[in-house]
């Protein structure tokens, strides 16, 4: 017989996954309810009710997709958007590439725009693209993690109601670690996912949608028939081309008329009921100058490494970073040796970057000094192995210096 | 604060999710590793080896879906589909109607036939209609659980490879419980989930793909622009609907590429796992008489308890039962009491059935005598309160005599 699956002791300080939260790992232990047990309907309510707050939302329809990140992306574009339809993507790193891509099957016509990897778009930018494209939507990602640069979205939502555009935002790897202000900043459709700074697996993926996104969906409503009951009526839009993501059937399936449509994947539902307690209970701004806070602590450690930074820092997420592989070090060696002999995965990169930077992460679970302080301490071996000059004992005093000020 | 979510003791012997074996629960509670760790990827390959024998194939592209079992189907469909295309759609119960529901929003032609709820086709009903609608596909649900019926596949996949057809079955309800022999019976693409028969979660969806299906699906591969390299070739076919579930990006995914897609669900690729060992520890042929024994216990005390059966029971899945709601009988009353009062979940009926039903399950690792005689015990009482003529003990008495002759 084979031989059970056991983990190996890893800690994982990349761009993600990271360690999920053992808090979460117990809540996914739970044993499985029904579907429509009032036990089951009222831990997906509470589930609704948290991720609320987790996206700074009053939005009702605010729930999971069951699916990894990228199924929340697709799930979002393919129900707003419609064969023809144009969509605009400001995009400024690998997920932008993806946006294109996920809009691209969904038959609309995509206008991608780019900045230089390592920057982010000013808001105008996308203002005069708007005016050229006229889009039904702008789709854009809110953390890249393939650049580290996180887009400030403050001001793109009031250029988006301003033109009478939807705004989908993909905050998947920013969420918890950044600020994320659904309402304010007035996004209409944002997806994430567990496996970054909320300290969970991938495979289930919050959403958030707000009443104008909701119109363009339910205008799409088209009942299953093998549940469609008289009194339901269809909307006048064309369906939508998915049925596992098609959002009004899965609003349906959360809201009071508790429509049968996919079988909720329970484990994964308990994991992110779990996760967002667990933000919840620490604070939203607590956890982001945790992120923050241990993300200088990184950045300052790797440059007293003599090693260099990728990226316009003041535009990098709080929860990775970019690090140039020096001269005359072999990127992957150091990468192997981390895993293999410290236990510890930091990040390779991709196209352009790949063997240019590492990219090291400190989120969620894994926001923490003892994380930030052992990453440091196993690079300086690795790389005095490699014989990159460095002073022994820079980067961590340097780290600790930035946690010894900020505990005053 | 909220507090946590933790479930209430439930035995469910509905149709489906039912417990999940605590050996499933344990295997996902493992901390997370990263998505290309070679102790991962050794994981997923692991994995696809056992689904091999779980489907009882040689198929290379034996693999999961991170979605629930629906999503397979969805993966399936679109990737084997082009807009146009004709489907044939053998339906015998609500999941027939789903794989028409699919299907058509894949932008195919759809021509379904169906047999009356409670009974199933003769193959030369489905080489008829495969003469005169001449599909590129036929799909078929082996077990419907709406029905409870099982849809003998072993003579249609000849048909099919005859006339030059796909067969794709959708075997969720079914496996592990009764035979299914999917390079023996030529099936194209069989895709499952786990929450019936496998013991483990909905959210994770296993699914195999013969070499017939995988050219088909190869002649659409295009490789996302975002991770695409200049030696990668694109099929001459038109590009899959979904990025999410196109299937020839997947199998990139687990392929020996391991070309970046999704961030795998890793907690579910651990349960799904432990699902298979022990699946395979039992061994299959194993698992399928218990399910046999217990369904006949089951449907024999049933019976003892002066009830009737539902549909043709020489074409009943081992592993789900239906019965009639007796005259004077509330059926929702005896649910809410099995439910509240005792602490075990019977199922309900869709469409036709709702009110006239219910449906019962002994599945996975609820395929117990005890479970079954439990459940017996308490339906006994609720009975008793709703005043449905019976005989005390009978129904126990009967299930009872079923494992006494097995154990002979």
């Amino acid at each position: 017989m084979t031989s059970p699956f056991l983990p190996p002791p890893r800690m994982l300080m990349g761009p993600g996954p990271i360690d999920a939260d053992p808090r979460v790992l117990r809540a996914m232990s739970g044993q499985l309810i029904g579907q429509f047990d009032p036990q089951m309907t009222a831990c997906m309510d509470q589930t609704m009710a948290l991720y609320r707050q987790v996206f700074c939302t009053a939005n009702q329809w605010t729930f999971l997709i069951d699916s990894t990140s990228r199924g929340a992306i697709e799930a979002s574009l393919v129900s707003l958007l419609e064969p023809g339809d144009t969509v605009l993507v400001p995009s400024f790193g690998r997920f932008g590439h993806l946006l294109t891509e996920i809009a691209s099957r969904c038959g609309a016509e995509v206008e991608a725009i780019h900045v230089p990897w390592g920057s982010v778009f000013d808001p105008q930018q996308i203002a005069d693209a708007i005016r050229t494209v006229r889009p039904k939507v702008v789709a854009i990602v809110q953390g890249d993690t393939s650049t580290t640069m996180l887009q400030p979205l403050e001001d793109i939502g009031k250029i988006c109601r301003d033109a009478g555009v939807l705004l989908y935002c993909d905050a998947t790897a920013s969420i918890g670690g950044n600020p994320l202000h659904t309402d304010e900043w007035q996004l209409d459709v944002v997806t994430v996912g567990l496996q970054k700074c909320l300290c969970g697996p991938s495979g289930s993926a919050p959403i958030t949608i707000g009443e104008r996104a909701v119109e363009v969906i339910e205008a799409r409503r088209h009942v299953e028939a093998g549940i469609r009951a008289e009194y339901h009526v269809n909307g006048q839009g064309p369906r939508i081309a998915s049925n596992y993501f098609d959002l009004a059937m899965i609003m349906d399936y959360w809201g009071p008329e508790r429509l049968n449509h996919h079988t909720e994947a329970t484990s994964m539902l308990y994991g992110s009921l779990e996760c967002a307690r667990i933000l919840i209970e620490e604070g939203l701004d607590a956890a982001i100058s945790r992120h923050a806070l241990n993300g200088q602590a990184l950045a300052e450690g790797l440059l007293a490494m003599n090693l260099k930074l990728y990226g316009t820092q003041a535009n990098r997420m709080h929860n990775v970073v970019g690090v140039y592989i020096p001269e005359g070090v072999t990127g992957d060696a150091v990468r192997h040796s981390m895993l293999h002999d410290y236990g510890i995965e930091i990040g390779t990169a991709f196209g352009p970057l790949d063997g240019v930077i590492w990219r090291i992460g400190t989120m969620g679970y894994n926001a923490r000094p003892d994380a930030v302080l052992k990453t440091l301490a196993c690079l300086e071996q690795c790389l005095l192995s490699e014989k990159h000059a460095l002073t022994s004992g820079a980067g961590a005093a340097a780290a600790k210096s930035i946690y010894a000020s900020a505990a005053q």
